[in-house]
């Protein structure tokens, strides 16, 4: 079970979203040798798996093309295999989405997750700043959805409530490295032309959500599941254009020249 | 290689595009894998098969809610076998995604294609009008894209010229088929509330051909495909809402029960 909560056309927000779930059940063949080749060597009872997971995700589309979209999720799953034993990890990351770039604003974004991943292990930033990169990826446009944050999946060392402190912190700097962007920026006077340009980012980021990304595709496979609540990442409004490429050192192409070729923002 | 050729922003089409292609190569393992799963088999020659594809296809957003989008596709492939024999079939198909029910459109439309069908054999049209409401379905959403039409692939018999003077009878059967429907609702008054609801369904239209179409998900993952030209079929526009749901027997209410029970239109 969950629960989603979804602000729709507010003063600030055109669209935000939270999702809450925890679900207990029995996972089928399919899904565990989806799950065994990420990694995980499952053994079955009679071809089931009991599982448990749980996760609270949130999408935020702003107004104002002068403030980024902002998405978060971190779960945990758990998996009792034939011999009773139970496997479990944790999953997640925070990532920010510019229609315009910010280089202050990427940086407090950037450093915030960093400060929070560094009171853990300093190796753990780098390593989760790539894999977001990697992640995001829109293979068919050679661009990533936005500039980045942190990313993990399948952690499960050195302990459970190590892990656990850690996604705390991550969960805790969701605030701080969002919010005084948002605060920054909501007042900021805009033309038609920046928010055209924000309508043809957010046709790529249903273009990722769509074609690539994991949670959205394992939903709509999975029957079922609530549509609604997996599609409540989607953008209120969204455009394509044929062929628009925007001029080059126009503010537009600085964006995508970012996406193109992931820039370390703490350095 | 291929032209593409597309109106944005006109007066009564919101977008519209024709692709023309004509392509030579040497299939990959992995696609003529993806061929012998549809029910071809073919022998390679050192693990390639040289082939020939060429197609034309064309969608058509329009302005006005009255109006509805039309799609239509016709193609031609061709591979050569170790053997030296040579496989060849014909796919395609038209169909229609109004935003509102016009029974009278929709007759016209099924009507049209019937006819073009019933001058080669009386079985086509059923066949190829259950096989484009199975092929265009959401099933995340439990609807069609739109209203349905014919959809036809691998098609190889009785004959190479008499599968290509069907096909040339359905190419010529798109005109009569949408021309008529535009003309008769492009001056059409509506309401800003039909506009909405207009763009709601254009995001099923992205949700379809994003996660379902082949093309399009071939087309993507297809290193070297040009973007653009696959992306062509998007709609200029989109929205997605949380949880709208029409009130119970208005006109959009009418439109989505024929989506999720398509119906018969011709007898």
């Amino acid at each position: 079970g969950g629960i989603s909560c979804v602000l729709q056309d507010g003063e600030v927000f055109e669209k935000a979203g939270v999702n809450v779930s925890v679900v207990f059940g029995l996972l089928s063949e399919e899904a565990a040798r989806q799950m065994r080749s990420r990694g995980k060597s499952l053994k079955a009872k009679d071809g089931k798996l009991p599982f448990c997971a749980m996760g609270v995700s949130s999408v935020i589309h702003p107004k104002n093309p002068h403030v980024p979209t902002m998405h978060f999720n971190y779960r945990y799953f758990e998996i009792e295999e034939a011999d009773g034993t139970k496997q479990w990890w944790f999953g997640g990351g925070t990532d920010l989405t510019p229609t315009y770039l910010n280089e202050e604003d990427a940086v407090h974004f950037h450093k915030t997750l960093k400060e929070a991943c560094d009171k853990h292990d300093l190796k753990l930033y780098p390593k989760y700043k790539k894999w977001c990169d990697d992640y995001f990826y829109i293979k068919h446009r050679g661009e990533r959805r936005g500039i980045g944050g942190i990313f993990f999946d399948d952690v499960d060392s050195p302990s459970k409530e190590e892990v656990f402190q850690f996604v705390k912190s991550c969960a805790k700097a969701v605030v701080p490295c969002y919010v005084p962007i948002v605060k920054r920026h909501c007042h900021d006077s805009f033309t038609p032309e920046e928010k055209l340009w924000q309508q043809l980012r957010r046709g790529r980021y249903v273009e990722f959500n769509l074609v690539y990304d994991r949670g959205t595709k394992f939903g709509l496979l999975t029957p079922g599941s609530r549509i609604e609540s997996i599609l409540m990442s989607l953008p209120l409004t969204a455009r394509w254009e044929y062929m628009h490429t925007p001029p080059e050192s126009s503010k537009e192409a600085e964006i995508l020249e970012v996406l193109r070729n992931p820039k370390d923002w703490v350095h």
